[in-house]
């Protein structure tokens, strides 16, 4: 009963092979290896941010708004959070109810130690170094005192909302927006010569998508006044559509996005979705079918449109809200009760962007699904699309949502370095509805630095200090600049 | 042709990065880090055991069984290892048919040292050290050794398996019972002051949601006198149900489960239920969609009872069962032919959470899916039906069966983290046949300790011993405890 | 506001756990820990070569072709390239068009350095080293250098075709070939007592299978001449198949193969199929459930005499080709334009493999999906069907196309060996067009040595080197060579 063993193993050795552990997210959080740093601290950290998709609201850019506390900037509006505390057995009076602000962050403190592992705690306490220069761990135990200090600090006029996007050395944001919306607050703060960032609006025609609603003919009423015609036909519906992205066009709109379900690839003719748009609007409901097919109809609408402006082409799919209904009834959409969607999604990608690149009419596109199984097809699917003259015109996007996650990043990532040209992604955005979420982008940068790096390190790429600039500075900022046609 | 390269390259460096390596499976197995370390034996190692759900049987309990030989205690009903000798060619006969005990034992050593990087490997070395103090590797060379070491163990009165439960620390048992099922040796085991473990049942319906088998309607008749009622319609079912249900919670269960292989919701009023009933009921054969109809309605039945009793819903399911027919005619059921789906089984999922959190009447719920990569869809899912007042009312489960292995508990771990509240998490169970098999919690604290300690080694999460001491022992045992009630 | 923290941290260890770097693809490379160089150097290094499963032509290996310059040998059929250079914006002119070898080179050279993290990175450099003892990263700036010393180094006699074979140690070659192939260059290979590699062809009847293509009636008339057959009917078809399969395996043909978009199975009588294949050749188009049907009926032909010669039955599924219209219709198939399938492919794999074991005509079978997802599904259904005898009679395939990546590769190793036997994986094949590809082989070992070493170095297996290097080599060769039963 002898153990065959030709290497030598003694017990005392583990000890030795022990490593002494990292201070809690210090500056080189995330961030292991000599390569990491140097790519991080020399590249990344220095590039400014373009936060090409987001969430946040216009008009507080336009009003400058100043948060009262940190409830307000933090949990007015942050669904991730409310999913958390509500995870937690939190009652929904102390999450979207009427209980004090301070009740509402004591509650959020509570959650915090027990959320180890996700990425709200990063943010969290990433937003609270950055932003508020609190270096504890958020707790019950140290709730009374960041919350006085985070108040305190948000008096300051450099916490304004524009203080907060300059600080956080943000160039450019991209806002979204409906198609009938006026961009009044996106022309007051073009005009507003002491607002540095440049805010464009991104065309996000999801209501026109949206057939199956019961609001769909009342919104076509809407749009069609902000356009100018009347649209009771397919031919009108699209004029309309060609107006409103000319006028967002005109108002510096480089992206649109389209949030779906289930992609289904149905071509239709004209006449055909002609037909669907007519028995809808005449109140009759729609077999998914033709639903899908006169969505179809529109994409081969917009998408020219799209490419004729140079506007980028931003799919999300693979999601199913509001999924419970009785808090639906109680607190409406988009407070925290969105699903992956449970089956397959992604069936008619292909057949999408074939039909668009069949009328070569294929504008830049970037693709998101909240399924991460979908990773790698997506990933396999855009290098049939691409195109001379711009590297990588079709993109997996960032990892979204669900994904937006250390592990998720670095699966997005390492399924793009996979099968398509990581030199060429265009990297993060915020996706956010907080003007605290930039930090994002850093939390973002230092995963990438610290897999590039651990490429570099491994002998897996060379240590070529001036091509790992190129693709660090690219992915961080320069790629979206040129991708999105933004003017530095 | 001059290499750029910044950073010093030196050949000789490689031998110093070398670690040295770790002994085979010793008290640090898969602990690499000081914090993991502490974290397992300061805090986990010290916890006991419960396991709410496994398939060992009552009467060997009861009995308070004692084994001949390690064959009978490993390779008895072990479908796991009986998949892995047919993996490496062993004979049937050696498996499952007429060779002798130390024949099959052979075989098994055999197969062992092929079985490199499978949880078998991880699970019968653990086995072997914890019960029978063996150290050395499984194989030929070494299997008679341990077939007599095992053996003489076997004699031993604390080696029975009361002996092996009390040694194990296993404070509760949750055993897996047919709703018709008397509860006879669990009321032999409760009434018997000798047996220190609480062995409770669990109700699973699994028969009553097989409304297509051939069999059927002789179950209902079975279950029918069980009820002391004639199970003719829908709301006889249910009345029928509701009394098993009661007179389990008489016997202390506080978990049900449910074996699915695609989760389907359809609707159904009673009338609708009552006619599918009543239809196959005259041997007639019901549609797929009848059939999930009639599970959707059985669902509804039996949640507010669970609701009202505290009972745990689990629901396990992705699976497709008996796949090789040769195998099964020969074989019978359980015998190692099971396999993952190979088709998307979630789709109902959402809806019969929404169905049931729609009457009030979703109980305390875990969900399990043999497909890894329903993993994120479930995660996310949950997030939308948590309530107030219980941490993670709706669970992820741990990685069931083929993800029950290191790569999959790291996955369900991370998973949870991601999407929702890892710190209220559940923990472990067995899931097993085998009395052996309670060192798989010592396989699950090891690797949780080892991702934990990596985050707070990593700078990830604070060092703070409080925290993660109420973590680790949450996780390895008192939310188990609180989540299904047990008491202590 | 006092941090816990137990265990020290202090900011001036984060210098000592750094490690230095490894060189870039030294003879270490993915080789980070001494048992991963101990079992790489020693065992898998030392192994030859046998390359089951490839695109090359027989008659470059029968004529012994010299290459003129580098991009004829790595850029002339090579869509991996073509569509990574699409993805850098490389006009086609520069890919598949008519600018000259060095432009195309040229193009190459500047992809490559944003390639980070890509296989073809890899691949390239392994190539570059072994072949050309070119050590020096590809980049604009050392394309010139390279581009003569590769050309140089192409015109030695050790550099044709059968000299490449020869230093990379290949002992037998699988071709992939029609049914209908004459194989006169297999036969002027056998005959040719120069060529000591063993070239055998493989036998892969995806046009009878493709009843749906225009060309079907067309390469059946083909068939039938080559079988000596009038093939009007389905009986017709399959003797026609066995005499081919009775002639390939004369010429000493092991193995099969098959190319499924979706795996569906529907059993068909054989009156069924004759029905179906007799509307199809009047000119009638099969619905999609007959043609599932037909393909069906073909495999349940096939199977058996596979069985019969013992040709081992691969099976690749889960892809759609030809996805851009545009492109297909100006460049044809296979040069880049293929995806993972958006979709579920694998729902008939289990029925499928059931349906020929109840048979009795289960042959050795390997299966590929090109999803990522289904890796696990395919895993735990192969443990349904094996068979005494022989170790892993069904395998899951080596990771292919878009997952024959490092990450892919440690996927499918893990994967394998938690679901099944990892000790009679029967390794890597190139699947490429390319005689320059074997450094695959070498690509795949050094990931295999680092994975196990791995294990091995974390106390999760003996370091036993008996046992190691009997899985290293089986890994590497030994396996292959008997399950496929070629003659050393």
């Amino acid at each position: 009963m002898q153990e065959k063993r030709t290497l030598p193993q003694k017990k005392l050795i583990n000890k030795e092979r022990l490593i002494q552990m990292k201070p809690f997210m210090d500056e080189e959080f995330l961030l292991s290896t000599g390569t990491a740093r140097q790519l991080y601290h020399n590249y990344a950290a220095k590039m400014p941010v373009v936060d090409y998709h987001c969430h946040v609201s216009p008009a507080e850019i336009a009003q400058n708004r100043q948060f009262d506390n940190i409830t307000q900037a933090w949990l007015g509006g942050d669904h991730y959070k409310w999913r958390a505390m509500r995870s937690n057995g939190v009652p929904e009076a102390l999450i979207t109810g009427c209980a004090s602000d301070r009740e509402k962050f004591d509650a959020w403190a509570a959650t915090m130690p027990r959320l180890i592992g996700n990425p709200l705690y990063h943010w969290t306490h990433l937003e609270l170094k950055r932003y508020f220069g609190v270096d504890v761990p958020l707790s019950p135990a140290t709730a009374e005192e960041i919350w006085r200090a985070c108040n305190e600090k948000l008096k300051e006029p450099g916490m304004s909302v524009r203080g907060i996007i300059d600080r956080s050395r943000v160039t450019v944001i991209c806002t979204t927006d409906d198609p009938a919306d006026d961009l009044g607050y996106h022309e007051a703060i073009a005009a507003d010569p002491s607002c540095k960032v440049k805010v464009y609006p991104a065309f996000r025609p999801d209501r026109v998508l949206a057939i199956e609603k019961a609001d769909f003919a009342d919104y076509l009423k809407k749009l069609g006044q902000a356009a100018d015609i009347e649209i009771s036909s397919f031919e009108a519906l699209c004029e309309a559509l060609r107006r409103r992205i000319k006028f967002f066009a005109e108002h510096g709109c480089k992206a649109s996005d389209h949030g779906l379900g289930k992609i289904v690839c149905i071509p239709a003719t004209e006449q055909e979705a002609d037909a669907f748009l007519k028995k809808r609007l005449a109140g009759e409901t729609l077999s998914e079918r033709e639903e899908h097919a006169f969505r179809t109809a529109v994409f081969c609408a917009l998408a020219p449109e799209y490419a004729r402006y140079n506007i980028v082409m931003q799919i999300h799919f693979g999601v199913v809200r509001n999924v419970n209904t009785r808090k639906f009834q109680a607190l409406g959409p988009d407070t925290g009760f969105d699903t992956i969607a449970p089956y397959g999604c992604a069936e008619g990608l292909i057949a999408l962007l074939d039909q668009l690149e069949r009328k070569n009419a294929l504008p830049r596109t970037v693709l998101y699904s909240l399924s991460p199984c979908d990773s790698e097809l997506i990933g396999s699917a855009i290098g049939a699309f691409q195109n001379e003259g711009i590297g990588c015109k079709v993109q997996l996007g960032a990892g979204w949502w669900f994904n937006d996650t250390k592990t998720g990043m670095i699966k997005q990532l390492t399924d793009y370095a996979n099968l398509s040209v990581l030199g060429n992604f265009i990297g993060m955005l915020t996706d956010s509805r907080s003007f605290l979420s930039y930090t994002r982008h850093e939390y973002f940068r230092r995963i990438l630095c610290e897999l590039i790096g651990s490429w570099v390190e491994n002998g897996e790429y060379p240590a070529d200090m001036a091509a790992l600039k190129e693709i660090i500075e690219g992915i961080s900022y320069n790629n979206t600049m040129s991708y999105f046609g933004f003017e530095a």
